[in-house]
């Protein structure tokens, strides 16, 4: 299934979404976001992970993602690339700001 | 451009990206989501609008999107179908929640 999440398609899978606000050490966020953006790539279940910056803190961004299901994503943190990445990334963070657990129910994406 | 964000591809164009809540009236959530859900198919410049329900509250829904441009989500507003969507959905709204606007740099769909 496409991230074309049209919503029929919707109705019989329940999605799992994240939202979730991360911040770098002053300075780092841009080292941050590539370490994350790098071990992301290649995670079974997931529909989309887009790593953003918060427009208005310049230490602050925010991971938006979408699994098919909410299984999918908590074993994500098991996969070798992504505990490199937290390894790695972790002395470049001051911490974790705000987390929203969400079930994304319609919507689309335009290729 | 699909949705396949790939972090190359980002350094070019400088995309604008918006998280935020909404309160639908108590009982009134999944009406509400369906009206927006309908209204926001086809917008010019819109790489991602998906519509997710809080799954601690459960009057509270999410919208996270993701634009070619700041620009383009403004004229967005003026769309005959978004603003029947929005008149719509009003009498359904308790109110909004957060709202961050972010710049997406990174990230991917599976498709």
């Amino acid at each position: 299934m496409g991230l074309g999440l049209e919503v029929k398609a919707m109705e019989e899978v329940t999605l799992y979404g994240l939202i979730g606000q991360m911040m770098a050490l002053p300075g780092r966020r841009a080292e941050l976001i590539a370490i994350l953006a790098e071990g992301t790539t290649e995670m079974p279940g997931c529909l989309s992970y887009v790593i953003a910056e918060d427009r208005e803190d310049e230490d602050a961004l925010w991971i938006t993602e979408i699994w098919d299901s909410e299984e999918h994503h908590a074993a994500s943190l098991q996969l070798p690339a992504v505990q490199d990445a937290i390894a790695r990334g972790r002395p470049l963070m001051a911490g974790f700001g705000q987390r929203f657990e969400t079930t994304p129910v319609a919507g689309v994406s335009f290729d």
